[in-house]
């Protein structure tokens, strides 16, 4: 059951995990959380009794999450809300003296999937203000904190959503979630060594007939310029450029000329 | 210089990012952003030609992270907000042919800490709706993406700084950055044995006295009793109570009787 799926397949653990929020303040924050969770594909929350709900600022903040809202369950008690859950978090920056054993995000998350897997799991999340009554950690198996920085630890609830949702979906996938790609990242294969070679000997000649490499005193400059170029593992393509470049800047140097030879290629292979 | 440290700690890797938040079109996002980076320790914000700011909205969002907008460098060029930068990180859901390489957020939190380490890194985020332009990616190092539904990959600028700044912190932290505890959570020592063998016999005893358990047919009730405890990991605290209700219900059942022993201990043992 645990295997990864996209957010709308019904057979990704992500799909048997709701959010619930317990009693919102500011129906701003119900729509970022409608669109923390869409965008890590998770789709089901549940609201108990939240302050203003349907609100045009929750639809505002939700952006193209709108559907999340739609769909959302809206319950007058918490055991409404976790009817039919195996396995409860409550997301809680406080630790209590008598509430359940606490789980950094990233642990949590992978607890979480497992259940997930075998049943339907629920993320309650508390009051703005307030956070969550110890009533209702109390009706919880776990507690999940975010190791935010102890100056100042309070994150917005939808941020809170955003980071569990976060890695929960890193989880499901392994750490590595499919990504979206809208253009393929423009690349020439690798230049070959012989290739690399006879651009550093030309490179070498423009370097000294300019007056810029003194055979006699060369500083180290050509081996910088191979640590250089060899970090950047150069391409096929570029190196096409590089020796056009310096054919270009002989040729205005002695527009005379004809071009010369690098020792191992015939008259015109850079141009290939 | 990669020792973690403390929020405010100059020392400290987080202490050399900025947030760079470029053509910001709502304060409230600026705010928001600002509320981000300090529940994560960082505290560097600079704001390329935002279109509303300072802004009572800013304020507003960024509640208890007021003091961060206070000391926001604001500034009129891209290049004024990267100045004495070594490194710069596009963050871009979009991969652009020929953008610098592509690396997912978890990646980029320890690559970006290894040049914090070093100099001044800045993170770059861009507009809501255009996010950031081809000319501004150019000016970075690397892009930076987080693994999104890619159904719907449209996070909230607030939000992707706050998963940002989260990754930054856990990679800063090796993982385990310091956490709040208000509450000492509440724990008696384990039980010893002998107790929790003295709690079964008894238990037993009670089973059989009222009629649950027939000695005849046990039914496996109690090695499924057994299993339950045994997972639950007995405090001595918890014993004594279990022992006490116990007492309590075969005192109840008969009311003349004095307690009976369980073997291996003196009577009144349980209220130690």
């Amino acid at each position: 059951m645990n295997r990864p799926a996209g957010s709308h397949s019904s057979g990704s653990p992500l799909a048997h995990i709701r959010v619930v929020l317990s009693h919102t303040s500011h129906p701003g924050n119900i729509g970022a959380a409608a669109r923390a969770m869409k965008t890590m594909g998770l789709s089901r929350l549940s609201l108990v009794n939240p302050k203003h709900f349907p609100d045009p600022q929750a639809v505002a903040r939700a952006a193209d999450a709108d559907d999340i809202l739609e769909q959302a369950q809206l319950c007058s008690s918490l055991d409404e809300a976790l009817a039919g859950t195996v396995q409860v978090y409550a997301l809680s920056a406080r630790h209590r003296n008598l509430g359940p054993p606490a789980l950094p995000a990233r642990e949590a998350a992978t607890d979480i999937l497992g259940w997930a897997g075998e049943g339907e799991v629920a993320l309650l999340f508390g009051n703005e203000t307030a956070g969550l009554s110890n009533a209702e950690v109390q009706r919880c198996q776990r507690t999940v904190f975010i190791p935010a920085n102890p100056d100042y630890s309070s994150l917005n609830l939808a941020s809170a959503v955003q980071l569990l949702c976060y890695e929960l979906r890193l989880a499901a996938f392994d750490g590595r979630p499919p990504v979206v790609t809208r253009a393929v990242p423009f690349a020439s294969p690798p230049a070959a060594h012989e290739d690399v070679e006879r651009f550093y000997l030309h490179l070498e000649r423009v370097m000294i007939s300019s007056g810029f490499l003194d055979p006699q005193r060369p500083r180290r400059l050509l081996p910088k310029l191979r640590r250089l170029f060899g970090r950047a593992e150069l391409e096929r393509d570029e190196i096409n450029i590089l020796r056009g470049l310096l054919d270009a800047v002989e040729r205005k140097a002695s527009p005379g000329d004809a071009p010369r030879a690098i020792p191992g290629e015939s008259l015109g292979s850079t141009a290939k």
